[in-house]
């Protein structure tokens, strides 16, 4: 993040440049971990399901009793100032409201705000080709519904993964699983239905769209998902803002289907890409 | 934290004002919540039990993948060095080790080391004297043995102590207790056996010490306590580097023993004061 001096960022009712973006470090952030974010791209200078994403970064923030010092009104007036400023083709924009400069670096203070935008890097060809390989984990979230800046457990592993040659981490408890660290899973089981764990995940604003999409054509269901349901469907993947669609070619030492990525997530993909250009021109 | 401006800080590598003490954004605690940290105290200019603490904060930062930068001796001459500029009378210093500076946000870069010494306030006489109220939650720590810096349960239920009158709250999980979000647990059985859960917590320097306090009049057992042993309890309490032996006098809707401090937790918190003075004044 340190190796694009010429962006600009929000921090705390300032725009300024990234580099010249800190916090002191009695943040609650670095104090305690404790804050809230949430993550939304930028296509050809606008941002995409935008409302989605406000709306998810208040509801996060009412479940970490933080309150969100601007309005809607004034975060899009922020917005729109950074990706004028940044000039950015195809970028992410990170919005973090932290506990605030805590006094006894413990107790909730007067939140921190910050807009960062990066470039922004989507699955390799490759990746998106040939399908990745995950592992799986026993863990859940502390609070699912909220998208807390808590990365602990998921950077831990990453080691693991590594290791494990594996792209990511599928998080089950006692077999009954729930999503990635950043992305949700969705599978198609082999009668052809499309589902997606429903309790104990983020809901994704992705996985919102893809299940929309998913519904005009296919069988869907929301519910409880076993790791026996993922190693015997017939299509398994991944969705987030920066993945969008990404197929699932082995989970564990379990193969999925014919090992390659599957027609349905292939369409799914195509239709999600259609969507977001169709929403990103809209604005 | 602020509003001491004339403390002097440790930041990556340089002694510079608290109120100087910024880390850039792109920082992992603020990222994604990353980091580890530990917590000691400072009686009359000498650091209290500081090879316990230093030898914690290494294996915390082992557990999560993050070399610390300074060896034990440079850590030490840090530290003298803040406790002279800083010349307070009692202190804690805290030592966090964030993931650093990451480039892509996730990944785990060169750590920043922080020091940071503040006045300590040791509980109110009227708190060690009445003893406190505590309530439960189902929870456990992702990583117990680690002190990270991840608070986001205990501090979210702070509104929640503050609803029922509760000093704190000890987390449990099926029945079986653990700890509280900073302090750790010990119980006089009717038997007259202090016990203190084994799993699932992190190893309090203090916990170490009274233990072994204890060991000296009493049986001690180190085990499984259930919050069935908690509420039939002769006597409660907590022990933490700031609480040091806390009476707890009600445990949700439990009053414990005769719903008032007991012996053995007055007796062991006046063994411990002898012996932090006795170890400040031996360094």
């Amino acid at each position: 993040m340190q190796s694009t001096p010429d962006l600009y960022a929000y921090v705390c009712g300032e725009v300024l440049p990234l580099k010249n973006a800190f916090l002191h470090v009695s943040d609650l952030a670095i104090q305690r971990g404790y804050g809230i974010f949430d993550y939304f791209k930028v296509q050809h200078g606008q941002p995409v399901f935008l409302s989605d994403y406000l709306s998810r970064f208040r509801k996060s923030a009412e479940l970490m009793a933080l309150p969100v010092p601007l309005s809607d009104l004034e975060l899009q007036a922020v917005i729109r100032e950074l990706i004028q400023r940044n000039g950015l083709e195809l970028s992410g924009m990170k919005m973090i409201l932290t506990g605030g400069y805590s006094a006894n670096g413990y107790d909730i203070a007067t939140p921190n705000l910050l807009l960062l935008q990066q470039p922004l890097a989507l699955p390799s060809v490759d990746a998106q080709e040939q399908g990745i390989r995950v592992i799986t984990h026993e863990f859940m979230r502390e609070i699912p519904q909220a998208k807390t800046i808590n990365y602990t457990m998921g950077i831990r592993l990453n080691r693991q993964l590594q290791e494990q040659g594996a792209a990511d981490v599928l998080y089950h408890q006692q077999g009954v699983v729930s999503e990635f660290p950043r992305s949700n899973l969705l599978i198609v089981k082999q009668d052809g239905t499309v589902c997606t764990p429903a309790d104990n995940v983020l809901l994704g604003i992705t996985r919102k769209n893809v299940l929309a999409l998913a519904r005009k054509k296919y069988p869907v269901a929301e519910g409880v998902v076993t790791l026996e349901d993922v190693y015997q469907a017939k299509e398994v993947f991944m969705t987030s803002t920066t993945k969008r669609v990404l197929p699932i070619v082995q989970v564990d030492d379990q193969v999925i289907g014919t090992g390659r990525p599957g027609d349905v997530a292939r369409g799914l993909l195509n239709e999600l890409i259609a969507l977001e250009a169709k929403e990103a021109a809209a604005v």
